[in-house]
């Protein structure tokens, strides 16, 4: 692990391929890294170039006097070998992120060979390889990111997250930017072909590391699963995984064959292992995303008992579907005192407990039939957790709704997922009410999926 | 159908229960016409206001003296009856919209009866109900609104949507609203308990009028559901028409009974006879959303073969993934000449054609490969429809590849998904591209699915 250590928190980083062109993977790095505010030195190196956005520009990695810990590679993959040469003879370098592409994922002999000679010499200079076909990793405690994905900060957080794809990586730190509170990762990795450091290697990393209380993975091969699904084990009695595994069909899997050089493997026996190792495996971005946000601020669920509340039943009842369907959260067996305790707040076409963990408040509802029916129901002993939805109509001020309900939920030790129907509109709301961890969906579907694998990842955390 | 012209198109709306309390959904019905524009007259009705948002306001329906051609009710349930007494005395109105919930859908005997007299009373009258429990219609043509869901304004097109819930409803309004190019609606009906209009009278209505080529329905129940499938067979010869239906499992199918006093029967037995219709079944809102957004611009496919042209390996598996799953559409069988040019164009690691019709550019893509690219598919004789996806990273400018490709894009006469990654920085680009009537996606299993759904349509259509 302490070879990770120094690596994501390198003090010095060469970027070479660092021409002045904007077109140049390199040259957005470093000014990537210029705009985030890295802790360390950057070293640009390239041949013919005396500055790079106003930083020296060196002509070898031999020129740098300093102590180097990581390397950055973005020239055309037969110009990596003889890097690697100079590199070896230096002795203080501990990883190097190869960003080329055009090596063993190609499926050309040769190209693999290339590959191979390249981890041969870094591994007798004990340099970790990420990659190649790679944008390597982050580190919001220092602000380093070697990414090329258009995220101009990376919020700093209790998540980490680890993944075959650089695109998918990449978009999903995009997604997360984008939460009416940015989701915080502590550290981010991509992996690339793995000609070396593997994706298992990185899970047990960050497994250890008190940093992170949540990790997600997309993985679109396995190579070694058993090793994976051990660690995972031991990982998931402490903090939850969550695993978006693509190449689930014959076709995907022979596009993943091209993508990074890994069969996908039968997705059928992957199902049941994960589930034996506490994995939460998700459907999509969106799920894993929702999914980590639900991890990082909310309390965990006791039980797997939910009270649906909602102010339109539309969505109440996609909400039930989708708890019913995916058949691990159960309804709330409210008890009858909640029940005649809702019936006293609420109006009378109001759907009460029927079926019973089910509450429609109708569209009559105001800010304080919703902050009543919720203090109800989470005071009930029977409810773990609620999923509360509101769509406030033109006649209902949807920040007076925010306030009134994150008091109530501020109060208990219940996570509560909320809901608010649609798109910007609701963006000032739900900013409230992130800003005070209660997460928030844009869609009672997520909302439930969120829940749902916050609840099954609860079930396999031991408790000291 | 002449009826419902004249409610869609009704010169004239009188809102009872028009308070000058903001907090009244009436109010703010008049307020949204206002600022809409409707075009016609509106009377608000109040016993005791003398005007309301600036409008004379009447005490009752008697009082106005001008023809009048709908009504919109917004007070208590129990009033209500004695308003349709005074209406039925008029003879000139043609429609009422019943705001009130409180009636059937609570299932108790003495509101049931509530609503049967209404029913009657308005019948012997000629006024056809929308309602009760109902946010009523919306008409882009004269920017007649009743809802009260909060969009600023919805913009006309050649979509109609029919739903059984008006957060529903109303939520997928401001969903179009906040597409790069908002999508147009051009008549749009909530018919809350039915107990008058029926959401298959509304679909037939839809069916003859013109101005509109797709369809979105969301539904819980089905009653007359053989009458429903009929009327859908007409009109999916000459418009595609994609359904969001709910209360799939058991619990879900209990709570649409509370909501709309309706049960959703079993689902399976849908599944087989929408498919005869020739009805699209979609699983979720943003996929409705997405469906009728392709069938709005694109060109219909000649045939389910799709080339997946991708910049970033991941979310090309991700999108091979839900097409194989889904098993409609089929990779292009791409000919040796194209995958021949292709090789010319693109850069070594690319991956091309392995599986055929899948095409990897990798993330070293910039505008000319992408442009080069499509063009050599879209010439292929064997490419029906491709889905392109694209993550510009930060040496790449997004609005630079979305010029190339829209050039491109619009000299052939096959329709292109574009998925643009991810999220605000790619809605400049994406605008542009959507005011070239190229229809763009926020992740590529969304771009699938309306490409899968869109073709799917097109194999029910006949040409006349």
């Amino acid at each position: 692990m302490i070879e990770f250590e120094q690596i994501f928190y390198a003090k010095s980083i060469a970027i070479v391929g660092a021409s002045n062109k904007p077109s140049k993977a390199a040259h957005q790095i470093i000014n990537t890294m210029l705009k985030g505010g890295y802790q360390g030195t950057i070293y640009p190196i390239h041949p013919r170039e005396k500055d790079v956005l106003g930083l020296k520009c060196y002509q070898s990695i031999s020129e740098i006097e300093e102590s180097l810990d990581l390397l950055v590679i973005g020239v055309p993959a037969k110009e990596v070998y003889k890097i690697f040469l100079e590199a070896s003879t230096r002795g203080d370098i501990k990883g190097a992120v190869i960003l080329s592409a055009g090596f063993s994922e190609t499926g050309d002999p040769e190209l693999i060979e290339l590959e191979d000679k390249i981890v041969n010499i870094a591994k007798k200079a004990g340099i970790r390889i990420f990659g190649p076909n790679c944008i390597g990793i982050i580190n919001s405690d220092i602000k380093l990111s070697t990414s090329f994905a258009p995220v101009s900060k990376v919020a700093n957080g209790n998540l980490a997250f680890i993944t075959q794809s650089g695109s998918f990586g990449g978009s999903l730190l995009m997604l997360a930017e984008e939460s009416p509170k940015p989701l915080g990762f502590n550290k981010w990795a991509h992996v690339g072909n793995m000609s070396d450091v593997t994706n298992i290697e990185i899970l047990e990393y960050f497994g250890t590391d008190p940093k992170i209380t949540s990790i997600g993975m997309y993985l679109e091969g396995l190579a070694h699963g058993n090793e994976l699904l051990k660690i995972a084990k031991n990982i998931t009695q402490k903090k939850p995984i969550f695993l978006l595994k693509v190449g689930r069909t014959e076709l995907g899997s022979r596009a993943t064959l091209s993508h990074t050089g890994i069969i996908a493997g039968s997705d059928k026996i992957y199902d049941g292992a994960l589930k034996q190792s506490g994995i939460i495996r998700v459907d999509n971005m969106e799920e894993l995303i929702d999914s980590l946000k639900a991890s990082s601020t909310l309390p965990k669920p006791k039980g797997n008992k939910v009270c649906v509340l909602t102010e339109a039943g539309g969505p109440g009842i996609i909400t039930i579907d989708e708890i019913t369907k995916d058949n691990f959260l159960q309804l709330a067996p409210i008890t009858d005192h909640t029940i005649n305790q809702l019936k006293k707040v609420l109006y009378p076409m109001a759907t009460i407990c029927k079926p019973n963990g089910y509450i429609d408040m109708t569209a009559a509802a105001l800010e304080k039939e919703h902050a009543d029916s919720l203090r109800l129901v989470l005071e009930d002993p029977h409810v773990d957790s609620v999923i509360l939805i509101s769509l406030p109509p033109t006649f209902l001020p949807a920040l007076n709704v925010a306030k009134s309900i994150a008091e109530v939920i501020n109060k208990y030790n219940k996570p509560v997922a909320v809901c608010f129907m649609k798109g910007v509109k609701m963006l000032e709301s739900r900013k409230f009410l992130e800003k005070n961890n209660i997460p928030t969906f844009d869609n009672p579907r997520r909302a439930a999926r969120a829940l749902i694998n916050l609840t099954k990842a609860s079930s396999y955390l031991k408790t000291e």
